[in-house]
């Protein structure tokens, strides 16, 4: 579906006045360039939609689907990300996960997605799952598999996401792997860990060579004992002897309970080996929530590092690092737990471009504990929602866009056309 | 299928120097009176099997099946379990899921089982998946539910699984809710836990009388922000306020990171209050590993724990708390991983009756605090397998179950019975 | 040390203008009355605060000492609180530790407070030491002690805490044991806790008719193996053993990673055995760390219960429950920390004041959870620390304590008094 | 004090025939060729004994003493260890921790060592507290200092100690950093590990040909926010900056939880970067119990990866990796637990030696999950006491060294020669 230009703009006017009234409160407060400055840095950023969370998700216990609608199609799925851009203008990429989303027409599909404003973000490949076509197995594992032909089936699958990803536009392809082990004594970790690098070195050979491959890490699940690649140590080690285009990707998930996550992040931006975030919040594991639904003030911190490490580094905010959403939706409509996920991320990266980087500074100079967590938590407190949604109205879209997805019946409309009992490809 | 005993009898000759070498060397250590007293108890210890154990499990990620011949109805569940007693004499009653295990002829399948020599342990509802049929979706939670309608739905099915059960002999329902919640704000704890209440009580009044309520806890999965039984304590709260019958049900995969399980054992048991327990091993979280994998010691602990307590209170050991089996299968054939569970169930309880009490007290009276971490370590660290080896001889079984499952191709005799393209029910 | 009024006048003149715009601009957007109303719910709420956090904390790797000033005795703990309480008039009591606190003279101790505006808040045990003058050692414990004797001294000690307590206008004491165990055997968990319940029977017997006595649990440390008081459960099930005037602390930083302590407190106000906070921040363990300033969200979330569960109760926000802070400070001047805390803990109860309830109420029944987080997330991204200035102002305080305690130079005055090598007592 | 031969003649003696039993039996069962091989192995692993870990540990909530004989000088300190050797024949090193241990008479230390049969193994700076004389505190941390005075004064402390070491025969300086910070905000994380870098450098410049730099890192405490070397990827990034000579070093007890040690052991060997080990034994943080006493499988499994990895490398047991123990000792005497800890980490290690290596290969390679679970569980299972044992006899130690420690009342001994109000240095 799309939404026509009227309706975004008669939202905007009915929230027009208030939404004046707080921006223009910021602009007192904080000064109309520092908020014009930040303002066109949150209109610049962009975070990719991956193409699995547009339907439903699940737990190993089960999946309740969503009332209908869902996307059935790799075109409606670029529909529904089209939507939501339309929306927010901040989601104007979509991620696609291969083989769930392999375009039949590829001119089709670039076409479809260039008039919705979309680019293609990181390809993604699966190797934690078997098709129903695959000779072999990836029970055992896929790029660390003691079976070397089984190796080279993944290698191949991975380097056939290239090649599709290339053809889409991709610049990425992002390699999470379910490697690992449930019992002691299953894996050797050391030849595991050797045949995960040989595997990702022949997959690096056939990168083109503007593309970056994300190593992405995680602790467990759904192996139990042991993951082949766990933690950021273990990924940055295999991006450092992978070359230059490999880097580290962080899903807020994947890390041990309590894991000083900014910190991770703040040392793979020093050593250049961070790629790219996949957002979301949780609060036991890799439970793929709302991003910003359970520790916003960490998303903030998380942000804060990032802008100040990049803009050490030189770095533009936009474009050098690959920003993406990996959450999955079991008691909300897709569509608003993305556009909430979008909200939370942009208002932490608001928070961060307003902290006082100059005073921070000068706190850290001096020890001053007590002033550097007075200047963090003064930004934190602050309401700069108006700053993010000035940045949407700048680029067309809505001032309020969940609002607006309710009052336009955006999901029945959905279901309307697609019908009730539709299921998006996903896990 | 069906082992012969003449099998069984050929593998106990050809194991059996080595066992009896083995046996009297327990023997001279621990005294023959000793070793006899504690073979009895471990004849008597009988360990159920879930029906949903039988298959391969899975993650959210996905499900690698084995290479064929799961259970494809009950009567197979039940002759699954029965080849399992017949190997190790310790698999003596099996634990039915509802609906998954709805029998179609009750007397058929009772005879069946009384022909494998086993009993029906306690029956488990599920309200944490929608069953095709259901007017109502337990998607925001069943006996906990905002809506009194879904409530009842719930209620009336657990009044079903009850008398399911009870026309086959079980004693127990065993209560597992999902029910809970994924963001701050979806819920007021005090209606979900109040509501849950209501239900339960309505189910309680529905009880046989000589019928035990085992409600089960879990800290965290599939919801991710709360759980409406998240702990022991809301477990017991809820068991105090329904009655005598009511009691809380343990899983050793249920709970936060580093909870000291074995001091909870105690406590429920001081308090009249444990039910029964579900046995897994686990890393991270409900990680469903076989019995004893990870943590053995822990698992000694808390049989430790078990027979101290019981033995205080004057109970039975194999017949007054329900001993089960709940574990998932990814890796393994699933007979194997309940065998190998099995036997690290039977060598916990062996070790704990083996602890020298008298002493352990003694050291505990003088706070002689490495002399107490001598005499569990003396007892862990020697070698009881023999033991339990025994308990089986005496029972008719296999001195060592997994090896003879092997050398009579179980696994592959039942793929030729079954086919290669089996799927049990279950996760 | 005191602040002059004119001093605060000259602070709160100079800021008065930015106040007044931010506070008009809450009652533009929320409405006259919902503004005076949150006001003077804030106007009422007071922390108290513990005599042991006004000097350096430590670790167990050693402390590091603040510049000086440190209060050296009774009469200047109640200064600095007094000081505190000029400035936020929000730290309005006082919490004394026995055997650091003892009063030499009674009337003169509460005459001093009684000038400051302070109450005497729970009195606090101590048996986790060994004091010079005791003829037995809490090294195993002390209310749980195999020893009767160690258990009669460390009763005596309670009864004799409460005694203290009582001369000088408290009304609760407020009981945490480190009592446990570091290896597995060491103690019996039955025993244990039956002693300490028979203990504190004891003690709860010579509780006078209008205190309370209060329960604290803690997961861990200083033992490691065991704690005998350990979780909410464990708490909760000696306060319904002991009766009415018995209830549970809650101590933010004494839980297991992950756990949902919002979910605790509302279950325990629910069985009217909720009796008291201990107000501070962590990421790993008890850190001690300033309230709010990790997770500010979670403690936004448990207000926003404590409101929701008294206002049900019909409780008295401000007088109903014991709210106080437990927090160390190794890096900061404690007392520009508990400035922090007290600042953090009031803007999170205004805001959990400012949820609109009867919004919440209605997504929450119609299973609206992305709605819910809307309500939650709008309220807590609001700016409301206008609202608790003006509570501030309105008590004839400073708007910004902080910023005033920084300009008059009050830890210099405080060094100037007492001197650079002082000592608070505590840990 | 020093043991006479006749006692542990005496002491073996009596234990003899029983040892000789249980030897027979094992090899018997094993072989006597392996049982030998693995003998000879265990005669050669010896275990330093930290300096610190002789006296009673403590938490910050106080500390119980023991009941005397205490070491009260560096003398006294060998003399202990030295009785370790005696009885267990595997504590033939000593590492000292400066400044608690700096010797005034170089020569007659050595001396004391040699005749007692020491070594001096790693030697530990300390920057995480302030010396008396210190003229700058390291309450901001130490090589990590935003001031470059506080860094050189930490580094020239390093290398003092370095120099110290060197003066006694120390191969190794170990470097256990608590810089890190408690609030956010407080550090810039980047420039915190630059800082920290350059530190090490430059004491690495100063380090001898032939020795190693140990670089520690901790998760978290005494710092609740942040760690600057808070994992093994951080570490080992600074070990691979530094050079050949850092590597890394792992205490057990230093990892968030639920981590895969093992795992990052075999990694750090695959990298040739482990370094040592500090033992002990944790249920929730930085516990520092007995090594074993509460994850003894753990432990196997560690070692395990330890002797697969070693003998991958071709690297000696023995020499090849530094040994130790890290454990604080609040509710035993410190030597008991000491004779606890070596003891369980060489039965871990004997274990390890004793896997079928070979079929666990096989099983791995064949994904026989099942079976590689056997052969480790078997393993463990088995009862291989008699071989440490006989290990020590080999050597002259006692069979039972904890037992003759009891039986000769060393502790007695040594109150009545260093009376009852000792204390000796550490935390």
């Amino acid at each position: 579906m799309n939404i026509e230009h009227k309706d975004i703009a008669l939202h905007n006017e009915t929230l027009g006045e208030t939404h004046q009234r707080n921006l223009n409160r910021l602009k007192e407060d904080w000064g109309t360039i520092a908020i014009d400055q930040a303002i066109a840095k949150l209109v610049a950023f962009q975070i990719a939609i991956p193409s699995w969370a547009l339907g439903t998700g699940g737990t190993r216990f089960g999946r309740f689907a969503i009332s209908g609608g869902e996307p059935r199609t790799l075109e409606e799925k670029i529909e529904d990300v089209g939507l939501l851009h339309q929306l927010n203008a901040a989601s104007g990429a979509i991620s696609l996960h291969i083989p769930w989303d392999i375009p039949t027409d590829v001119e089709q599909i670039k076409k479809l997605a260039h008039q919705k404003g979309l680019l293609f973000d990181a390809v993604n490949s699966n190797t934690f799952q078997d098709q129903p076509n695959a000779p072999l197995s990836y029970k055992f594992g896929s790029l660390q598999h003691v079976n070397k032909a089984v190796r080279q089936q993944a290698i191949a699958h991975n380097i056939e996401v290239i090649k599709q990803g290339d053809g889409l536009g991709s610049k990425a392809l992002t390699v999470w792997l379910a490697d690992g082990s449930c019992f002691p004594g299953q894996l050797n970790f050391r030849n595991a860990f050797e045949n995960t690098l040989d595997s990702l070195q022949q997959i690096y050979s056939a990168l083109p060579s503007d593309w970056t491959l994300l190593v992405e890490y995680k602790g467990f699940e759904p192996n139990f004992y042991s993951t082949t690649i766990a933690d950021w140590g273990q990924s940055m080690l295999l991006a450092n002897k992978l070359g230059a285009k490999a880097k580290t990707l962080v899903d807020l998930g994947h890390h041990l309970p309590n894991a000083n996550i900014e910190q991770i992040v703040a040392l793979l931006l020093m050593e250049s080996k961070l790629g790219g975030f996949h957002f979301n919040d949780s609060k036991y594991g890799d439970d793929d929530l709302t991003a910003g639904a359970v520790k916003p003030y960490q998303l903030f911190l998380i942000f804060n590092e990032l802008v100040e490490g990049m803009d050490a580094k030189g770095m533009n905010h936009a474009k050098d690092l690959g920003w993406m959403i990996d959450a999955s939706h079991n008691v909300k409509d897709p569509l608003e737990d993305l556009l909430q996920s979008v909200e939370a991320i942009m208002l932490a990266y608001a928070q961060a471009l307003m902290v006082d980087r100059e005073a921070l500074v000068q706190a850290q100079q001096q020890n001053d504990v007590a002033q550097a967590q007075e200047i963090l938590q003064h930004t934190f407190r602050s309401d700069f929602r108006a700053l993010v949604a000035e940045a949407r109205l700048r680029a067309n879209a809505a001032l309020n866009p969940l609002q607006l997805y309710r009052t336009l019946n955006c999901r029945a409309q959905l279901i309307n056309k697609r019908g009730k009992n539709t299921t998006a490809t996903g896990l």
